[in-house]
């Protein structure tokens, strides 16, 4: 029987039947309840900080992340510790707001929002449909392929990149490499973005990448807001050459006296993308499945690092 | 060759090709330019009134709609002039307004808007996902089944109501009649009204229809005004018991100072569900094919109703 933690009460008690674990409760914010905790699920939204309790764990063997994200928690790995993402939990959540920024901003919803709190029904006929027109999603991973899912019956046409060029699936006939973005742009009008944020990737869309996007085409931001520079996205969004949707920015959250909230066609939510009720039955899900492994002595199934140091 | 009109100068020269037809420009405005035009498309967004124009034209045999609602013509239908309404026209444009609807209310989108506007950084995690909820669709013609389709990849589930009980598609497995409607609506979420303004849809969603849904669902009408109730409308979401996203209104356009504005929950559009670039494309697909067969003497598609007076 190995001892794992959980940060919520109720997924204690929901995973209380798991063949091989015995769950307690720990939000990590005060010290182990126990020294012989092998798991640790950390909490959803709590401060990366609390990771430095998982020294105090001696026989500490894995970290079950429940975000996708995992690189706050490298630096807090212990010597020989695997770390798990939570690979699939927010692609119906992320997804879904994605899509929605996308027909949002086509379809002229943040104008209509402002014109009601005004009274004013507004003339706005003939503005442009997201059917028919050509997505290119750009990070083609999990939550990639669930936006393509949900383009696809919605009349736009996909185009997928990925870090490296590949074959197709069942949704695309190619996955095209970002080393051929730059012809690519020109020929797509929204552009959604969902790729890690790493050292390369950090400014990727800058002057020129939105430069080369038609005029007057949607970037929608469902990544981080690293991957933007934001400086160049209000320049190019200021002077009407492209529109914005964005779940995630730089700096995060906005500094109220930030201009991006109030540049010409940006749409910004405050970073909710996996934070909508989809999140607690698939995380629920995937601790059941990673926990009966972890019990049954199988590896888990998303193991991105483990520590050394 | 028929002579046929058209009210756009560029669907003339797009659909020049036709075999059979002699296409004219004339968008209702003045007194016919021939008198040997056999079939009239009258404009998309023109006042009903020109149509008092049919009149004018002794040899009139049909006229072709580009919009799904034909009641405002039916009283201008010269003896024995069929008319034919623009079934699947606007089925691509309405639905997706439908879905992001739905998913803007459902995920905060009006309320980042709102937000936006005062440069604030909302926290908002943990509203409903669109997935997850059971979405009940009133009204299951062609924009129905659309709305459906984008549904279901959405990991919505999905129950379908017509005027009458029949069976299901590839969609949904049976279709259920609108007398069941009392019993279906407190299982679901998130209920999607696109059915026709009739005598007897007129106030369908009435104070005892919203007191049937459950707390805090939401209402999205794609369809008329006219099927719902307004007042009881405004009296369940300022009660906060439902939300509602509406594209159409009663009356319609909303005057300044009318309640429903301001009323908590809820969001409103300017009739724009079928007004979006993915008209124009599907109109003309349309207008190609019909009249190709009315020019080879084939009968109109889409008959909807037959002039006698």
């Amino acid at each position: 029987m190995s001892v794992v933690s959980l940060p919520e009460e109720h997924w204690v008690t929901a995973l209380a039947d798991v063949e091989g674990v015995e769950p307690v409760l720990w939000d990590m914010k005060d010290a182990p309840p126990r020294d012989d905790i092998e798991l640790v699920v950390p909490p959803y939204l709590g401060n990366p900080k609390r990771l430095a309790r998982l020294a105090e764990l001696p026989r500490l063997r894995a970290v079950q992340l429940v975000t996708a994200g995992f690189e706050h928690a490298v630096p807090y790995l212990p010597d020989g510790v695997e770390l798990a993402n939570g690979r699939g939990i927010h692609d119906t959540s992320t997804a879904e707001l994605a899509v929605g920024l996308a027909i949002a901003a086509q379809r002229g919803i943040p104008q209509a929002v402002r014109a009601q709190g005004d009274g004013e029904w507004l003339r706005m006929a003939g503005l442009p449909s997201l059917a028919d027109r050509r997505a290119l999603i750009i990070g083609y991973g999990a939550i990639g392929v669930a936006i393509a899912k949900r383009l696809l019956p919605m009349e736009v046409s996909v185009t997928a990149v990925a870090s490296k060029a590949r074959g197709g699936d069942d949704l695309v006939d190619q996955v095209h490499g970002i080393d051929e973005l730059s012809t690519l742009l020109p020929d797509h009008d929204v552009v959604f973005l969902i790729l890690p944020l790493t050292d390369e990737t950090r400014h990727l869309v800058d002057a020129d990448f939105l430069a080369r996007m038609p005029r007057n085409a949607l970037l929608v931001n469902v990544a981080r807001g690293g991957v933007v520079d934001t400086d160049a996205l209000v320049e190019a969004c200021a002077a009407g050459r492209v529109r914005a949707a964005l779940d995630v920015t730089d700096p995060e959250p906005l500094p109220q006296d930030h201009p991006l909230w109030h540049t010409e066609g940006v749409l910004i939510t405050p970073h909710v993308g996996g934070a909508s009720t989809a999140f607690e039955p698939r995380a629920l899900r995937l601790l059941r499945s990673e926990l009966a492994r972890f019990g049954g002595g199988a590896p888990l199934r998303n193991v991105v690092a483990t520590g050394h140091r």
